[in-house]
């Protein structure tokens, strides 16, 4: 199977809009063992996406999945470049047109000229219904054989009709179904999570890629199988196994985020949490309350980033800040403590360290980081980490993230 | 002049990383009058690299920027690519091998094999630096004429090499110097910045392109004339007109972020901030401490999520709470007069809010921001802003700038 991927848009050539769709595809192709040949990015007119799909049609490609330039205003040419080349003359589409009043009319506004044209396709295309938006995408086979995918550009209708209506599609021919879960680690590199399940890439009957972030590494699981339920139960076997190895490395799946899977194991107990930030700089804080619904759990935090602000507003000793320096074990744990204390809160959280780009006394370079946790039983803990060559926000970014993996686990055992 | 751009790596169309080169190519070259035509993403492999380079060659490019697989590793075939693409053999270049020796010295490391093979180039390249790492780049004019600019894929590399010897170059033949400013703005939307500067876009000696963020839109102003002193001089006349369209709108210049710019004034008047933060959830703090060299300014912050801390860390008066709201510029305006008051601070900035998804009374939908500034001479004032349909980290972020924008205004009032 020879796939290509086609971005269209002037945007995309003149550095205003970056295109993050092609990410998504590969990544989802790879799980489903396909993969793209080519992927390119031309602009809104009708001979450059005609010239790419014959050049897509002459490179032997089979499938074509095309984003952006369905839209209503008059420099969209999608629908215009796939006419011209499959020599398919533009007509109203009756159950496009259909899709299109249905969505206008959820927006409670009158039909305009423009969305006419939404609805007007290539003659014998099949219509990909659009849940999100109003420009329906479309399927065509092309006279050489290759088949279109069109899909608008906007980030929620694209994703939605790729996952929906393309990629399982795709497939076809294939008798195999494919099923796929996330896991969410961290904690970990990516080079020590790939070794944990190096083994279980060998298995020919499961797919794993690791992808990696900032203190986060996503391992994606993906099983054939004859039929769907054997898929299913495949994967469900296999995603055991993999968790296994990797242990509490893994903190979630699917699209939850560090500080969400923290929420829901805060929510679950009817626990609250207060932070400390001196290194993250309110990063900590901000994570948390990027979750929907924190104001119930998170009772609040400081950004101590004066020793005036550790003293006064925490009530930390003086006498101890100046002995073991504001960036110690013993000032995050003081943090901690008088966090969760002040807030009556079920935890305290807390992180000192040196941003950079410069450090503190000797042995205490930039990326320096302790961190410490205070729980109903008293000190959980404190931690150090080091995250030498890595720029401030990078800095902020991984404690808070160790910081949020400190808590979940605390939780974990607790539990 | 018909421009192509083509990334070369697996791991682009596999969905382990988003190609951002195209981007900042895309924007630049607009600026220098000139525009891709194609852009294409190419796996690995040296038949894929010819058939771009032969495609790109047949549609007329005269120049094709090259990124990635320049590295030491067998994956690694751009040189070979090219070497097959223009017929010429790959040999030890003497430049080359000189620059890549240079830099494994100032990496304190042993030359190995694979340092050979960075610098085993097409017969009849000409090197291009690379002052950032140890993999050259080169350029090439192949058999049709189709000129070759082949860097690595690293983006600082990529970076410093496309601004320092391919833009430059791209435009031999031209007589014109060109000369480039970037102005931030914030306040405002797109269209009202494009709005502000509208008849200056008619100017057939000066190019003016608008790239919107959140809650931030870039200005690039980029001027052309016979040498490189008058394009200089006539670029500060068209920025300082821009400037005088666009007022206050404008709060910096180049990279520097909007709280770089707080940082900036407040450095020079030798001030100090503190926050309190509600529905911004410790991102404020964030923003400000991602600046090096914060803690000189930044005393503290409060991320004061709950009524308790509003009341006992910050000191509110619980009966004003009640009465009203604790989204509300009462509170708002208080909120910034404790932290001022607290942290012993030049400034108290405070923002209370609905982030969403869920608003509060009647009329408080979720995206609903008030802010408040208490300075030396008491409060500087205290605004609400809207941003409905956004959601909950983008309603953080616009809250957090338009923060930021009012702290930064009053300091410009006030000098």
């Amino acid at each position: 199977v020879s796939l290509a991927f086609v971005a269209i848009g002037d945007e995309l050539l003149t550095g205003r809009v970056l295109d993050r769709h092609l990410l998504q595809v590969g990544r989802d192709l790879a799980m489903h063992g396909l993969s793209l040949r080519s992927a390119r990015v031309v602009p809104d007119d009708v001979s450059a996406i005609q010239s790419a799909l014959d050049a897509e049609s002459a490179a032997g490609a089979r499938s074509v999945v095309l984003t952006g330039g369905l839209g209503p205003t008059p420099d969209d040419m999608t629908r215009e470049g796939v006419a011209a080349w499959a020599g398919a003359p533009l007509e109203l589409h009756a159950v496009a047109h259909e899709q299109v009043l249905r969505q206008v009319a959820l927006r409670h506004r009158e039909p305009v000229d423009a969305d006419v044209r939404l609805a007007t396709l290539p003659k014998g295309a099949a219509v990909l219904p659009n849940s999100v938006g109003t420009a329906p995408g479309f399927h065509l086979v092309g006279p050489t054989g290759l088949e279109i995918w069109a899909l608008p550009g906007v980030p929620a209708e694209f994703r939605r009709m790729w996952l929906g209506e393309v990629l399982p599609r795709l497939r076809v021919g294939s008798e195999q179904h494919v099923a796929l879960q996330v896991l969410r680690t961290s904690g970990a590199g990516e080079r020590e999570v790939a070794d944990r399940i190096a083994s279980l890439f060998a298995r020919p009957d499961c797919r794993l890629g690791t992808y990696a972030g900032e203190g986060e590494v996503e391992v994606h699981v993906a099983v054939e199988a004859a039929g769907p339920l054997v898929a299913e139960e495949r994967l469900t076997a296999r995603v055991a196994e993999v968790r296994l190895r990797l242990g509490d490395l893994v903190h979630g799946e699917g699209d939850e985020a560090l500080a969400e899977a923290v929420a829901r194991r805060l929510g679950q107990r009817g626990e609250t949490l207060a932070t400390a930030e001196s290194v993250t700089g309110g990063l900590l804080a901000s994570l948390l309350t990027d979750v929907p619904g924190s104001s119930a759990w998170f009772l609040g935090g400081a950004v101590a980033y004066s020793v005036g602000h550790k003293t006064r507003q925490l009530g930390l000793d003086p006498e101890l800040v100046a002995r073991a320096g504001h960036v110690s074990p013993e000032v995050s744990r003081a943090m901690a403590r008088q966090a969760r204390a002040l807030h009556g809160a079920t935890w305290g959280l807390a992180t000192t360290g040196w941003a950079g780009p410069d450090g503190g006394r000797p042995g205490e370079e930039a990326g320096l980081v302790h961190l410490a946790l205070e729980g109903p039983d008293g000190l959980c803990g404190s931690w150090t980490h080091r995250f030498p060559g890595v720029d401030r926000p990078s800095v902020k970014l991984r404690a808070a993230r160790a910081a949020l993996r400190a808590l979940w686990l605390a939780m974990g055992l607790q539990s």
